[in-house]
């Protein structure tokens, strides 16, 4: 069983990989952290309330930061246009939601949490990167009581999705994620190189629906504005699934192909949260600031088909598909 | 014929590419200017002057920029760990050369020489690209009077050789790319995504000298250190003939996969000298220092072998390979 923490920002495709994480087999869900991104943290907290008492997700919830770690940096990019203004495709969510949350900041519950399961809770993470860097800069001694980090963010050898340089998770909070990729622990990157292969089209969703229960059929009405934007905006028939395809990592870390490497994230400028490797193999760099830094790892390659299989066997019958 | 202008900072791949351009059939060298580089541009213009006289090049030489075009910027990377002390692989070349220079600094040769042929003329800069970009800046009007530019330079899809943001030309002053990329003018920009897919082996290179001639002998001489540097530093058996790969582009660019959008260049912070293409195809970005911007081509891909062969035939038989 892999213990985890999910730290969301629902937003639509945090909601199917919240699904997954509730209903595959050999996950045991310790807490969900919310953290703002593609909505603001109170609609992006209200949106997992709504999901836990819909889905009847027994895991905790605590609320987790609003804004990026340097409070010099203005956030200025909803992401609306891709979720919905509500996060969760305009499906109409009650304005408030009677569900209970943890007392705690998101990143004391990680703390907490991990302090009481050492060496066994993953990390994983498909936001902005905040409340990890918080949780690092309020207990450096976590490092070495993670398991391990998975996060979906960035792009290495492929183009952002919110400027031709940055990926939205990593561009929303740069500084955040650069602490979280210089500390020393395992950080597994599912970024855009592999996120988007991944793609579920509104087919392979439809044939879920008629397999599926009740839970199965609110997420397919909550995934329509997202299909639309991906169809209208980006020209693709169907959704990418990141946050999925980051958990699935979890689950089948065979379906992927990884690079390693110290990886940094570009703060200001033109490429602006940007995220780079300097990867292990080949050349050597020398005096730059990747030298001395932790190798992490960076999702390169997928099998994007198996992926999609993994997350609908999980998701409509609760089922893992073994390795 | 391609009418050339060759900017260039020999430089042990520039030799090659020098020699190249001189003995394809199909090429017209109008002139050669010199830019420091890969070391300074005292040096760089002497060993043009050298290589000139050696192999008896009747194109003028004119000697060109020395330090970036933003003189706040420090260089502080001198490359003679792979060209060596002198730029030619430490074979002694002379201190002096008694070999003409053109009286005209390089971006007013450029200027010159493109307004005597107005629509033919292709610039061919393998090195930073300083005197371009103060050859816009000087005549803004040059950019429609260029058939077309062909750089070498950038990573695009792969890391850099100095950072790994950063390919050494761009990196070199990274202001002056960005305006050449900006330029409406065509520019081709072959980069590290195609050059370092491109490499002759030290068998090759003395294939090539036991076919040809005296010429054909300096130029294995003056590469073995480099050949060693890759050896020894990279792990390559063979050296990136980077400036080469950028000439043959110019008469076989069917041998080469590009791709079109605008490109700019990160100046400071953790990427600088990276280059970023915005493609025309696929997503679209709003509000981005991309937009309205030129669109350039990118090379993605190569078919490496018969760049090889092209060098390798212009070089030892002075024939050209017809697509």
């Amino acid at each position: 069983m892999h213990k985890v923490i999910f730290d969301t920002d629902p937003g639509v495709d945090d909601a199917m990989a919240l699904l997954f994480l509730h209903r595959h087999p050999e996950v045991d869900l310790l807490g969900v952290t919310t953290v703002f991104g593609n909505v603001a943290v109170d609609l992006t907290t209200r949106n997992a309330q709504f999901l836990h008492r819909e889905w009847k997700i027994p895991a905790p919830i605590a609320k987790g930061a609003g804004e990026t770690i340097d409070p010099s940096r203005r956030d200025d990019r909803a992401a609306s246009v891709v979720h919905g203004a509500d996060g969760l495709g305009n499906i109409g969510v009650p304005e408030a939601i009677d569900w209970p949350l943890d007392p705690r900041p998101a990143h004391e519950f990680i703390i907490d949490t991990v302090r009481a399961h050492p060496g066994e809770v993953t990390l994983v993470a498909v936001g902005r990167m905040t409340n990890l860097a918080l949780a690092v800069k309020a207990d450096p001694e976590l490092a070495g009581l993670v398991k391990d980090v998975i996060v979906m963010g960035g792009a290495f050898d492929v183009n952002g999705n919110v400027t031709p340089a940055a990926e939205a998770n990593i561009h929303g909070d740069p500084e955040a994620a650069d602490l979280v990729f210089i500390t020393p622990w395992k950080v597994t990157i599912v970024g855009l190189d592999v996120t988007m292969k991944t793609i579920m089209s509104a087919d392979y969703l439809a044939e879920m629906v008629e397999a599926g229960d009740q839970p199965v059929k609110l997420l397919s009405d909550l995934s329509q504005y997202y299909i639309d934007f991906y169809r209208s905006r980006v020209g693709i028939a169907g959704m990418a699934v990141h946050d999925s395809t980051a958990c699935v990592y979890l689950v089948r870390p065979d379906l992927f192909t990884v690079r390693s490497g110290p990886v940094r994230v570009v703060c200001g400028g033109l490429a602006d949260g940007g995220t780079i490797q300097a990867p292990d193999r080949g050349r050597r760099f020398v005096g730059t600031p990747w030298d001395g830094q932790p190798s992490q790892w960076a999702c390169t390659g997928v099998e994007a088909e198996r992926v999609l299989e993994v997350i609908r066997a999980a998701i409509v019958e609760s089922q893992a598909i073994p390795a």
